[in-house]
């Protein structure tokens, strides 16, 4: 993929990446232009989308912001209302709170069920996310689209699939925006996709050079959309045999439930993903138990990363859990771990557990 | 770097990344945490700014509009006048033709030699590169603050150092915000930086997680970051070695000035990068020269890569070349080229300049 053999490379204003700059005009530049094509394509077939409806971007939280801050910025001064839950990721959540202190938008937190009461004329854009990212509850995206979309085919709707891409059936074609991250499959650090359905109104939230159609521009990072690509491949063609070893140690470990007393499996709808299993441990801060378990080699957490040390109704809460049910939760994500491994994390977890609970009685 | 053998990674969720995610609470995460660190105080002592005063981007584009976007949007309603030159980077020239658009800011494109009719009371933000991207021409950065802040201490003067980061000396000191662009000096694609002078007004183009106090959210790009430092550290430690070598380089190219008739060298400065030479051939275009010298193996091209297939004014006009000058201009741009690579090249620029003016005369 370099270029080739005794050639002479006296672009490395353009860029020194061993790729090379599309944008440029010489034969290197056509070649990592071409790299990119085949990558977009490749996405596009195992998706189900048009190539050109995949936008690049540096991650999650861009993608997010583009598609929330950018579809208001085409919306432009009429505002409206915008639909979503509290229990986004932040990276939904931020963005929407900002469009709010700006006040041209109307911003309503709500759980998808309690949604038809502000649909319709009004309702500019609905976002929700494909699967939690604090407990794997999957959203049943066609029923949402079908509602939001029946109230008003014209209001903008929004998916954050961070933790759904890859990992679950995708039914693209009910939504307008969907987000994603490549590294929480495997794909490379720095890197994620906004997918743009065709005649999706949207602004970008940068200006530069023109790539993406302008929506997005800077340098394309050639080996991130080349490695993305791959991971998705991977992933995709994967996704039933990787399903299904999750479900084995996510089983494994929800057997606690059964072993130890007063643990609960924190979810609120009837499909949830097989790779996020969010444990409540009572009498035990899941902050507590995190850090006893890192001491041990098993590395898990309280929630989003993103959230950590924030303020604030924890997402349990918001979903409807009690305060003390919430502060003890633990989440547990998979990705090709093994059940042998969840076997040794879940003697791990009844020592740690047991012992937590025996400090706090004395 | 990753995990300790015979650990369980159940935090998936957060990143499938090896490095793990620097905001996760587990002990591989804190792991991150300590890498990025050690990685911004590496850099820090390198340039000579802060640890805590380097934002990491996405790009030059993103750091560009980072700097533009963010000021402006601190300044507020207030608005005010923005000054820039002409033939700026587009992901300077077009956040700021946006910003205009939006009718808050005036914005004034005009060479730094007329900047003083314009600076003072009024002036809000000032801009200009530190390294020209078509020309190499260096600004004279401490001269231009001492301009700028002389005028008025409040204006916010931002560089754009996509050219010039450890590529020749930085004044930081100078200066209130510097972006710079990994992938210019064989750092990582996908990645970049804003320096951020303690105390300049800034304000996030994009909300979420609150990463990077809040001014640049998303996941750390851990590898991205670490492969950053590496990057500047060898180009900083290599900076008077690559220089000379370009140097020589560079000096094999102009040499096409004695050897062919009308061929000019484009620069308008007293000092000019050792690591940029743009010249035109005239009589040919530089497009033309550009493809014929790709069919070589000699990638060259015509000016900036984000700029490829644009209407209007060429940079080189702007900075007062004649038409015709411009339209046959190529840039040549080295870094570890070597004087043998150039020998050759300049063999063949001879021959596809001899070649296609021979066929413009029949």
């Amino acid at each position: 993929m370099t270029y080739r053999e005794g050639s002479i490379y006296f672009d490395n204003a353009a860029t020194t990446d061993v790729y090379g700059n599309p944008a440029s005009p010489h034969a290197l530049g056509v070649k990592a232009e071409r790299a990119v094509r085949t990558a977009s394509q490749k996405i596009a077939g195992l998706i189900g989308c048009r190539e050109e409806e995949i936008i690049y971007t540096s991650g999650g939280t861009e993608s997010n912001n583009l598609a929330l801050l950018g579809a208001a910025e085409a919306l432009g001064k009429r505002g409206g209302l915008i639909l979503t839950t509290p229990y986004e990721h932040p990276s939904v959540l931020e963005p929407l709170r900002y469009l709010k202190s700006k006040g041209v938008f109307e911003v309503i937190e709500r759980p998808v069920s309690l949604w038809q009461d502000y649909l319709g004329q009004n309702c500019a854009l609905a976002s929700c996310f494909h699967v939690n990212h604090e407990t794997g509850d999957i959203n049943d995206l066609g029923k949402i689209a079908s509602l939001v979309k029946g109230a008003n085919s014209k209001t903008i709707f929004h998916v954050d699939g961070a933790q759904g891409f890859c990992k679950t059936a995708m039914p693209l074609n009910t939504v307008d925006l969907y987000s994603f991250s490549s590294h929480k499959f495997r794909g490379p650090a720095g890197m994620g996709g906004l997918i743009i359905k065709r005649g999706t109104p949207i602004k970008p939230l940068m200006f530069g050079g023109g790539q993406q159609g302008a929506l997005r521009p800077g340098t394309l990072n050639v080996p991130g959309i080349i490695e993305t690509a791959e991971a998705v491949e991977a992933a995709f063609n994967g996704l039933k045999e990787l399903s299904e070893q999750a479900e084995k140690v996510k089983n494994i470990l929800a057997s606690l439930t059964a072993v130890l007393k007063d643990v609960f499996i924190n979810s609120v709808s009837s499909d949830v993903s097989p790779f996020i299993l969010n444990l409540s441990f009572m009498g035990v801060k899941g902050e507590t138990l995190v850090n006893a378990l890192s001491a041990r080699g098993v590395y898990a957490s309280m929630g989003a990363a993103c959230r950590s040390g924030k303020k604030g109704a924890s997402p349990l809460e918001l979903m409807g859990f009690e305060k003390e049910r919430a502060e003890s939760a633990v989440r547990f994500s998979f990705w090709k771990n093994t059940p042998t491994e969840a076997e040794a994390a879940r003697e791990e977890i009844i020592k740690c557990v047991t012992a937590l609970r025996n400090v706090r009685q004395k």
